[in-house]
Formats: structure tokens, sequence, C-alpha cells
């Protein structure tokens, strides 16, 4: 069955057909420590996250690059999903993305110990035909270029959603301005909206990415949930009170495939749309936190989710 | 006229006439210094902000105490509000309660240079006749043992707001987990609200708080705005964008005085009506930080508060 527009403030949660979502970014092996935990080489990665995120509203396919000792059987958290995996290209000789990193003060601070790009320095996204006129993509966080690459390569005139980070935005400033100019949304997090904007609050921050290109700039706060800026003004969006936070990997790419996913359910990207799809992606979010890697990203948490959102929607109403 | 029972999501906003509401605390001169500017002695202390701001909605008497040094003048800053300042004691002797403190790093940290009690030090709450049945009360940050010096004179059983800061979660811990079996709502900051509890996440803290005593437990976030926590779950509201900060001193206070005036013109303290105080307290607040001192909480901003409650209500809404 293939997915139609939805009553409204309802986002369709259910099997798949022909992708409607391309998210483009990394898969990567992780390595977590946390003051409870550790883990190794567990599945991670923005795009890894992302996929399986969107995988819950609307058929999503997935283009990366995996290395030469990547497990086969972890593709199969990608299938249970039913996401089209034909796009995740494996290096022949180089090895998988390589993360490792530490959580400390309550899981409030990261420490990145080990990057190693290893099969990722050498990707450069094909996007095949069956996949350029999907209508909804989400570049998550790679290097402008490659995200402009992959934008180069669609066909129509699909809605643009792109994450960045810290590095890209000292580093490759002038591409990031341009790709800027292409995207419909930007999700960024608060410390990266206030670098990028040069502002020092996020509501000047919001303002200002706007006049930057994006007709929306979703900006995630972690604990204190997001915002979204356009030409309505200002959406706020609490988090959903987790109780009992495990990993936050990938919460912020689970987020932004959410809600990827969400308006491709929806068929629609107006204001309204975004405000619905936010509290998905909220409620997604807060689930992925809740065990490490993308191990609470089950295929039958659907009616956790639908029901997150209800809380969400509750807890902000007066 | 008196205040009445308002028709639903609306808080009256008029004149007013014998006390419904009591806020004791302190009055004092401030001196800030921010990046910007500075000013000396300027009107300041917890109960000069929340009792103008509980003025806007609920006739509101104000217990404290100037020095032999304060200008008659500022006295009108209250009289303009037709706020009760019979119970306003003047030291004969004692200057009043000087605070210099200073802003930096764009008005996020706060600094305090020089904190006088003057005669603050010899305040002994004393409470009125034609005050002692007044149905609200907003016990702001004094010590604990003042605060329930307060409670005591009091008659009937009013609904109790009160507020605290980390020197007397430090110093009185035993008196304000006594106090904290007596109020019913407790208005604390995030930073407060970890400590007092020995949490690590706000959820918990407000959890955990809720156990202490108080029906309703309010964390305030600044920037990032409010949450409510009680027996309904977790309430959150954002933070009004203000665009044109200016002084962030007293933005907790006026919040506090808001509620305790909201609710005391709805008559009544439901979480529903709780949650629609703190949509007009957040409004308050965003106000007062756009000028120094008390100097943004002016007699004819009724409109501009209505204006905001409105807005908030849009930025929640999906």
């Amino acid at each position: 069955d293939s997915p139609r527009a939805q009553p409204e403030g309802l986002i369709k949660l259910g099997p798949k057909s022909a992708s409607q979502v391309l998210v483009v970014g990394s898969v990567a092996y992780d390595s977590i420590i946390t003051p409870d935990f550790s883990a190794e080489r567990v599945l991670g990665g923005a795009a890894a996250y992302a996929s399986i995120a969107s995988s819950f509203f609307a058929p999503t396919s997935l283009v990366g690059i995996i290395g030469n000792d990547f497990n086969p059987a972890l593709l199969n958290r990608f299938r249970d999903h039913h996401i089209d995996i034909s796009g995740l290209e494996q290096h022949p000789t180089e090895k998988t993305f390589f993360w490792k990193g530490e959580y400390t003060h309550n899981l409030e601070h990261r420490i990145t110990h080990i990057t190693d790009l290893n099969a990722f320095a050498h990707f450069r996204p094909q996007i095949s035909e069956h996949i350029k006129t999907v209508p909804f993509v989400l570049l998550s966080n790679i290097a402008p270029e490659l995200q402009l690459y992959t934008l180069n390569q669609i066909k129509g005139n699909p809605f643009v959603i792109a994450d960045t980070m810290n590095y890209w935005i000292q580093n490759t400033h002038e591409q990031l301005l341009e790709l800027l100019k292409r995207i419909h949304v930007l999700v960024i997090n608060d410390e990266e909206a206030l670098e990028l904007s040069g502002e020092s609050t996020l509501v000047h921050a919001g303002d200002k990415l706007c006049c930057l290109g994006p007709t929306h700039v979703i900006i995630k706060k972690g604990e204190h949930g997001s915002m979204l800026f356009n030409q309505d003004g200002v959406f706020a969006l609490p988090a959903y009170p987790v109780r009992n936070l495990v990993d936050p990997t990938g919460a912020g790419d689970a987020f932004a495939g959410a809600l990827i996913g969400g308006l491709a359910s929806l068929r629609q990207h107006s204001s309204k749309a975004i405000k619905l799809g936010m509290a998905y992606a909220t409620a997604v979010a807060s689930i992925t936190v809740e065990a490490i890697s993308c191990d609470a990203l089950l295929p039958n948490i659907s009616s956790e989710i639908t029901a997150r959102v209800d809380v969400l929607r509750q807890m902000g109403h007066f």
C-alpha cells in the first residue's frame, strides 16, 4: 500500500512500498563509553539512525558506504525496517567508518576519542535512477560538497532537509553557505546554530540562519527540546521527558530522519506539517536514547511513538 | 470592582480592590553592570518585582523592609500599581538591602560583587490583620525560617507559592524541607532544582521535589522556558522569544509574582489554572527583561501581556 495524505494530526505508521525518502550519510561502527557501560563496534552513523527513524513513516532508501569489515548480519537491521539499501556501497579494501566517544557528567558532555574515516573518506554518493525522483531528501551530516554533489544528481524538485556540524562550519564555510541556498530545512544543534550565525542567542541565531537560504530552521536543544523558525515566527516543542537515558548518540540524527519520513507520509511540507513532523521526530529521538546504538528503534514501536506524540501535545497545551 | 472567576483561558487584567495576594520578601537597591550599560541603585529585590508583576492581575499587598536611605519617590512605583505597601516597613537606622551584580557572556552569566543585607538582616515579616486572610500568598526568596514565620501568622487556608535559592539549600536545608511540606507550589530555577533534589536531570529533579511536599513544582529554565511537575505529569512552556534582552534581573521573581496574581484573578489553583498562570508569568517575565530594574513593568502593558500569551499559545500548538 502506497503512502497517502493523512488525516489532520496523524502521521501514518505502517508497511512501505516504493521509496519516498532518500537518506544520504554515514554508516559507522561506534564504540561508546558512558558512566554505566561501554559498547564496542555497535551500529552507528547519522544515516543509519536517520534511515531507520524515517522508515517508521515512509519507504526509505539509504545511500552510504561501509567497509570490508562490516558484519553482514547488521544489514538485517535495515532490512527489518524494509529500508532500501541497494545504495549502501561496500568498499573492497577500507574498513568501516569508526567513531569512539565517551559521555561524562551525567551524559551531558561528549568527548571524541577516535574518528577513523576509513571507507568514508572515499564516499562519493551515487544516486541510482530509481531514487533520483524521490520527493523527500535528507542530507545528513556529511561534507557540504557531498551534500551538493548529491543534490546535483536528483531530478525533479524534492523537499530537502540538511544537517551539519561544527567541523563543516569551520572548515568548509563557503560550500556550506552554498548548500543553505538550496535546501528547505536546516536542522542544526544549539551550539552550531550560534557558531554558524555568529549570534549570541538562539532567537537571533534562528532569525539569521533563515536569511541564509532555508525556508525553515530547526534548532535542536537536547533536553530543552527544539525550535522552528520560519516566516510564521517561532514554534517551540519541549523534549519528551525521558526518565531512562542510556545513550544520547544518534538522537539528533533520528530526529531528522523521523522528520523527513513524517513529511513524506503526510505528503506535505507546510509549516503546519513540519510542526507535526517535529513532534514525531521528538518522540522517535526520545525512544532512541533509551538504549545503546539503534537498539531501541525496533519495528514494533509504532504505538509507542504515537503515544509519546500524544503526551507532547498535552505537555504544551494550556 | 472585585475580581471574579474569569472565562476559560483568560486572566483578568484591570483595576483592583481589597488584596487577594500577599507577597513577602526583599525590596532592594540594585547596581547592575552589563556589557552595554551600568545602573546605580535602581529599584530591585525579589518582592519588588513580584508584587508589581502580581498587581497586573489582582490586588496585591507587599510585606518587606526598606532602609532609612530609601528614596520616597520610589514608593510611587508601587502606588502606581495600586499595591498595598502598608506592610513595607522602614528601618530607622539601617540602610536598604544593596546588591551589586554583573552580567557577562551575553548576559548568560551573573557575578555577584556585593550583597549588603543592611536593614534586611533585621526583617521579621509582620502580617497585619487586614492581610492575614488573603487567599493567595507568595513567599519570595528569603530565609525558610522567615517564610515559615510568615505562614504561621496567616489565617485560613491560603494557596502558597514559595521560591528559594542555593544559599538556603546549602545553609538552612532542614528548615527548607519543613517549608516544602507546607506549600502548594515550589518555584525554583534549574540549577537549584538539581542541587536541592540531588538528581542529575531536570525530569528526575522535578519528580523528586514533588515527593518532598509541594503539590506542584515549577522549574524555571530561563531562555528554555519552564516546566511544571505534578500528579498529572509534566507540562512544558517555552520562553517568549525575547529579541531585546537588556537586564535579566528579576525575571524569575516577576514570573512567580505574575503566577500568584494570575491564580488570584482566576480564583482557582487547579493544574489547568496553574498552566494558564505560567503562560501569563512567562509573558510578564519576558517584558521584565527588556529594560533595567522594573522599568518595563508599567501600568499600561496589559495588552502587551495578553498579546504575548497568545503568541505562547501558538508557539506550542501543533
